[in-house]
């Protein structure tokens, strides 16, 4: 099959079968029917799900022969897509992470393993009968706007599968291809690294332990990744290092009496409290609250930038490998030598023999012309993360490209949500203007509670950003309403876990299940963990007894003096 | 060279060059100058070393070709000698695990591994010249009260090395074999293992997690060890399981504010309230402090029997791997099948490979007569878990047979100095009937914080044990005292750590270094972990934010309920 199309001036030659650019009469401006939906991850798969829900027509490429995403392991990296490492696990609970109609099964574990989640997403996929909308092996090689794009919104796709090209117009894009697939490597920001002799790789290529078998290991950057790279290293090399210029406050998926961290966390009420305190208060608290856990300036992992507070790394292991002398963290690198590095603040050399480079990730949409998304200084200029404010038709979005603190499923879910409405024409955009000036009102470096700033312009604070989408699309709960109608379900909705459920309560997309899953949400969250029960024992007379022991307690100590 | 000493009612015919059984006058009651000591472990090295303090003249008789007992790890398992697993990290920290004077140094890490513990043992073993005074590869045969005992109290102790037996005759004995060598494997109390068709073996013969790579396994008890091996092999497993009956508080290494537990859990003044309070109030407060981490109902592991609180799991990993469903927790076994197992109060058969059973340890002191020290029901009846009380001279103590909750190097360098002192005359033992009625005493199922059960016979509170030791020698340190002469000092030794140069400040041995030792431990302990500084930030005027905060607070709350 022959293309004239790629970055022709004169699209006009497409011979496919589904080509509608001439053979169609000219559609209205609501019109939307055929969604084109790029991957199918997490976002991509929800994607699919409401434009169904919305009674469009999805038609979504893969590159690989399978759903999953980020989620899916594999165990060689592969060009293109997220690479995980075989131990990742979820750093956001079952609860947390489930799309807002439908809950995991109670007998999954409360952080999921990958396979686990990749588990959950195949019977999402099942269940709203998802993949028959999936087109495998399919890169998408271009999107460009159709010629009559100002009338219709359309765009002219190519794809190509099996060596083939193909195109198709639709009336809208999804690009949901997320942000983990491109690793960022700034070898010129570390003097001395083209003269190492060891062995230095990103973190995007780890996928087992055995490579640090008796190493003496450096890890750049304390992101997630890196500190759980530093943590499986420890136990097999011989001396693990993590560099790290900022710091970070870690914390612990076990969190206040062993509840999942983000159900108690993200709370509407706990949530209420950080955004209305002054920024120095709420950094004082987080430093109070982590410093409960561990001192992070005794362990060396005191953020240096303490007026921002930044996304927190979610660790279990870290505090206690560091007080067996398993993991040293070390400052910002000064330089790198043949077989050792030198370390800011210190003339020591420490000898290394594997670097990885835990320094994230770099976004770009290779098939979109820099016209509709411009990707500058990490960012791309998009209205709530989602829309390209200057086309003439909201027809393309960006679902996913955004790093809540909290879980990823339902924050796309909504986005999707949303962006099928606005597809639909039932959900309008303001007009231009005010989409920029927000825009540029974000790109500003707000010093907030995990807020935006221009090296993290992907972290956002979920439940502000899903209410405000929620509130676009008229699913928002109102607490207040509640409370006189179904006063106990909002007690659990204001001062509960903010689970996904919540957005199903009301509105457009209601599901029946959603108080129930709302009620049972703690069930379902001790049941896999509770697998052993013993019966409670009798309830004793303790004020007495405390009275005693305050009194024997009083004399003890003066005894204990002697 | 022959030897027909060996249980023979006619015990004269040794030739060995060191015998003195004849060819020396009678010694005088309190002349006892050479020791023997079996075993160069922990409790053989300090005794060592108590000799040479008390100038007695030590002989150290070990069976393997090295010191360390315990803590030298060797790849395969050897008989008669404890045996760990190559991650085993210490569960008492540095500054609590040190002897009383002879500090860690301060760069080696707060908890510490095995090669390391070794380190530091080699390390004291050079310091005081200890290891001129050990035969190595010499297994003692038998020990034997020499015809004389009542008058001389001598023994005559038969060794082996090189295939070769020699018979020698010493003043007194410390026998130091630990009791991590014998394990304990009830078999008979797991109906079907005979039938069972996967591999089992005990705790001690694990090594290395590779023998459970993508195994279903269960591990039966949860002590230290077997949880420390089912986290290891939950990183490799299918699955894991553990059967725990009991079930366990579990507290972290990690503990508030991240200071090691010891060093706050182990001090006279939380030792004062603990033994103070009433039982049920202590019950209540342990459970209490171990909730706030994580609650062991919603974990499983919530112990049956809350009102004797037992020794607790000291693990920082397990909670964390019980969420993420790595590790279930489950009731104690009905029965064992072909290929799986059956759990009490449930009818489901669970898939087993591998059973684990880290079922603890028995001892026995093979080269005893049952007349001088007999072990029944796993009890040695010992005075202060060190004398037979019914040998007409306190000549043969037993170092080390204890379990404290706490560091073991504290309280068996106590021990040792308390002998060694018992040994020259310094300190004197009561009259039999005081001890014999002491020991039955101990024996009773006392129901306090750690305190001794007939099946935990070896547990004791190891600050109350150590302080009743030193107040024998005369080295136990008078707070009130020192309150007037040295109040900083005084407030170290009461509200700090109690780590065991408090036993060097006074009385026989003091050391110069105590004082200094004392108020340095928390630099040392803070030292391997602070490797990276950063600068304080600026001291921010709170109060007035807090206020206006408190304000903001309730208004957030108002408006979040709309």
């Amino acid at each position: 099959m022959s293309i004239c199309y790629l970055r022709s001036s004169n699209p006009f030659c497409i011979t496919n079968r589904n080509a509608r650019l001439h053979d169609l009469p000219p559609i209205k401006e609501t019109m939307v029917k055929r969604v084109a939906i790029i991957g199918a991850g997490v976002s991509g798969l929800t994607s699919i799900k409401c434009c169904l829900d919305e009674g469009l027509e999805p038609t979504c490429f893969e590159r690989s022969d399978d759903i999953g995403g980020l989620w899916r392991f594999t165990e060689h990296v592969e060009d293109g897509r997220p690479s995980l490492y075989k131990s990742m696990v979820s750093n956001t609970c079952k609860e947390m992470s489930a799309f807002t109609d439908f809950p995991y099964p109670e007998d999954f574990p409360v952080f999921l393993s990958n396979s686990q989640v990749l588990e959950y997403l195949r019977m999402y996929a099942k269940h709203f009968g998802l993949l028959k909308h999936i087109q495998f092996k399919t890169t998408v090689i271009s999107v460009r706007k159709c010629p009559d794009f100002s009338a219709t919104g359309q765009w002219a796709i190519v794809t190509e599968s099996n060596g083939k090209q193909e195109s198709s117009v639709f009336d809208a894009v999804m690009v949901c291809i997320g942000y983990l697939s491109d690793p960022s490597l700034p070898l010129e920001s570390f003097p001395g690294i083209e003269t190492f002799q060891g062995e230095y790789f990103h973190s995007r290529y780890y996928k087992h332990p055995d490579v640090f078998e008796g190493k003496k290991v450096l890890v750049i950057g304390m992101g997630n990744s890196g500190v759980d790279i530093a943590i499986e290293a420890s136990r097999v090399a011989k001396k693990v290092m993590i560099s790290t210029g900022r710091g970070a406050w870690v914390i612990s998926r076990v969190f206040d009496n062993g509840y999942p961290w983000d159900m108690v966390f993200l709370t509407r009420f706990m949530n209420v409290i950080r955004n209305s305190l002054p920024g120095p208060i709420t950094t004082w608290l987080v430093a109070h609250r982590t410093s409960q856990w561990f001192d992070h300036a005794n362990y060396g992992l005191i953020p240096k930038d303490r007026d921002v507070i930044r996304e927190p790394v979610l660790n279990d292991d870290l505090p206690g490998c560091i007080i067996t002398g398993k993991i040293t963290i070390k400052p910002s690198l000064k330089e790198i030598k043949e077989n050792s590095v030198v370390f800011q603040n210190s003339p020591t050399e420490e000898p290394v023999d594997v670097i990885v480079f835990a320094t994230g990730y770099k976004f770009s949409f290779p098939f979109l012309e820099e016209s509709v998304v411009k990707v500058e200084k990490k960012q791309a200029s998009l209205y709530k993360y989602i829309f390209p404010p200057h086309l003439e038709k909201p027809t393309l979005a960006v679902v996913g490209l955004i790093k809540p603190f909290g879980a990823v499923m339902p924050v796309v879910e909504i986005q999707a949500r949303w962006v099928t409405r606005v597809f639909n024409g039932l959900c309008q955009l303001p007009p231009v203007s005010t989409m920029v000036e927000e825009i540029n009102e974000t790109k500003k470096n707000k010093i907030r509670w995990f807020g935006l700033s221009y090296d993290e312009i992907l972290k956002t604070d979920c439940l502000v950003y899903i209410d405000e989408l929620a509130s676009l699309i008229g699913t928002k709960p109102s607490v207040l309403a509640l409370l006189f109608k179904d006063p106990i379900l909002a007690m659990k909705v204001f001062f509960g876990p903010c689970t996904a459920y919540q957005y199903r309560l009301t509105g457009p997309g209601k599901w029946d299940g959603a108080r129930n899953a709302i009620l049972t949400q703690w069930e379902r969250t001790v049941k896999p963990t509770r697998t052993r029960v013993v019966e409670e024992p009798p309830n004793f007379c303790f004020n007495l007894l405390k009275l005693i022991g305050l009194f024997a307690l009083f004399a003890a100590i003066f005894l204990g003096f002697k």
